[in-house]
């Protein structure tokens, strides 16, 4: 089955109370899209978090004494760093310019997953703040975000969909970053093919397929990152059928981690 | 723009000495389709590496010392770990079922990538050998395959084209595996984003984006893994633009490198 991803067109800069649903459902309008029983919306984590108001002004962070020491050694604003300690369970490794964590969510990530580019100040923003000083936090439970936006728009449509929200990780050997899922409503995360039998009836080495990261790096592929950069991918032709799921099912327990 | 992904249909059991591009531009014509240039193909790994006999039948390996006591440590057949071996430049990790290693053309993965699954036994094979004593090895070259098919494909066609080849990895944290680069020809690795601003002027966080390796999982997903598997992928709408690369883009350099 062929896979389409469509960037939808036009949607405006998100803002904290934004409806996203509404969004979509307007920018699919202006596509020509109808939305059909699996299709799957794929949307950047940005537009998640603000319009969850997940925006916070560093001049309103008080550092901690843990994350004043962790920030010298990281060379980062201790403000951000202890940002990133509320928002992790564990610190993996910190080098000059990098802190790996492992995030409330159960993921493993830079920094927290907070980040500065493309956050626009707050409303209330006085006019002598800087704009970096704000940065952005993930939505605090990004599963419950996708479903929701899921349930307004299946409602909308009548059709059967899936929603993932999807962020930007770095690879532990490889260069380069590339979408994974970090909110999951409506699709696998992971497909189970133990005991598929293969073309030569062998049971099959792989196991699981990482198919709600393959949709995301997919995804994130044809968002782009910079000022071009369309938040909300429609994908029509997801080749396994949608069901309940959530993020965790992607999560390696801790007790199979070769490398923390 | 708009990401096609079409798996081509009819691509019939590749054995040794196969020509893969003229078996591409065969499917390409049974699906109507006529290449453009930017236009990307992607091939499993696995034809590849049967097209230039990369068959193994355990029957004819004799292990090393090394490999007998690592195949202990492992639980693995000690002729399969003996390939493992010769197939790789560190061991970084060995638990029962596991080894974790670093392949001589540099990524790290389980098993030197070395498979048992959908190996169809050489045709010279004794009819009372076993077949899964037959293990498939990684390309010998797979950047020189990549471009060996994409200059074919590129005479035939009158197109500028990009070629991938792509395997499945499992990663350190996350659960299931996820399509990923091992053979580029053509088209960028990495997309070095940094000092390209965003859309409030700050310079981009993240520097470079793992845009072939976001392609191979957005392929390896229409691929599927099991019988219905379809080895070959036709892309249109890469949202980058084509030029000469190779994997070593992609390899994180050991100094680099936080977690081996």
């Amino acid at each position: 089955m062929t896979l389409i991803l469509t960037p939808l067109p036009g949607i405006p800069l998100v803002r904290q109370g934004d409806n996203l649903a509404q969004l979509i459902l307007l920018a699919l309008d202006r596509a020509g899209l109808a939305l059909q029983d699996g299709d799957i919306l794929v949307l950047a984590q940005k537009v998640v978090s603000k319009a969850e108001g997940r925006l916070v002004n560093l001049e309103q962070v008080t550092a901690s004494p843990a994350a004043i020491g962790l920030a010298e050694r990281a060379q980062k604003d201790p403000r951000l760093v202890e940002l990133i300690l509320q928002e992790s369970q564990q610190v993996l490794r910190v080098r000059p310019g990098t802190i790996i964590v492992e995030h409330r969510l159960g993921f493993i990530c830079a920094s927290a997953g907070i980040d500065h580019s493309n956050v626009e100040p707050a409303s209330d923003s006085r006019e002598d703040s800087h704009p970096e000083a704000w940065v952005l936090l993930l939505p605090e439970d990004p599963d419950a975000s996708a479903q929701a936006i899921r349930q307004q728009l299946e409602e909308a449509s009548g059709a059967r969909l899936g929603v993932l929200i999807i962020d930007s990780h770095g690879r532990a050997w490889r260069l380069g970053t590339v979408g994974v899922a970090i909110g999951i409503a409506g699709l696998p995360a992971l497909v189970d093919l133990r005991g598929a039998p293969d073309l030569f009836d062998f049971r099959l080495q792989i196991t699981q397929v990482g198919a709600a990261d393959e949709l995301a790096a997919a995804a994130s592929l044809v968002m782009g990152q910079a000022a071009e950069g369309t938040p909300i991918i429609h994908v029509r032709g997801f080749p396994y059928p949608l069901r309940e799921a959530a993020l965790v099912e992607l999560i390696r327990p801790k007790e199979q981690d070769l490398f923390r």
